[in-house]
């Protein structure tokens, strides 16, 4: 069965969408640690990060900084975070989270926000991804 | 003032040491989130993340990746976590993490190890990096 994010990156399942390239695809996440958290995921369903072979991951990375510029150029925070767990979805997701506090950070707290914002935020970054 | 991380990789702070190239360096996190987490740093002092130019940061990618797979080929987990904070020391680290549950990837529970078990952790890791 496809991972949900598969059936995101499909158009199965609505996403605010951040941006696209031939190999990676990132949106916001629906249950943030901060406002702009965002998910950069391989088009390639892959369960570990060490799975991926070097090509893939390189250009995940790659697509990954571009995205972390993007949002550090349209959310304030003191920096933008980089995080991959992947206990939860077995599909490679690189969390990129603005932080402000450490409490961003540890996917204890999470942020509340209506879906204006969500549009709003990922307008932004869109507009800011180069 | 160098920063803790360069004063480690200088030799004038001791560390249990895991894998060096020309532009990188990893070693044992000393208050480990569990046992065998590591931190890959640039030798370069810089910052944030973002403040890496593309080629510092796909090095930094490539030499972490290369640490990954050495961790999990040494630590049994479920797999191994990254994450970039850096709101605490203002030089660039990638954590690379074992994770059994998700509290490993929380920073808010510390491991207790003993120097002998740093130590033979340290040298099961480096015998796998290749």
């Amino acid at each position: 069965m496809p991972s949900i994010f598969t059936k995101i990156i499909n158009g199965e399942i609505p996403c605010y969408k951040i941006a696209e390239d031939e190999d990676n695809f990132a949106f916001l996440d629906i249950n943030p640690n901060s406002k702009g958290h965002t998910l950069c995921v391989p088009k390639k369903e892959v369960d570990k990060l060490s799975d991926l072979d070097e090509e893939s991951y390189t250009k995940l990375m790659a697509f990954s900084r571009k995205v972390g510029k993007a949002i550090e150029a349209s959310v304030p925070c003191k920096r933008v975070g980089m995080t991959v767990i992947g206990l939860e979805v077995p599909h490679v997701h690189v969390h990129l989270i603005p932080l402000h506090t450490m409490k961003n950070a540890t996917f204890q707290y999470k942020e509340k926000m209506e879906p204006e914002e969500f549009e709003t935020i990922a307008e932004k970054i869109k507009n800011n991804f180069k």
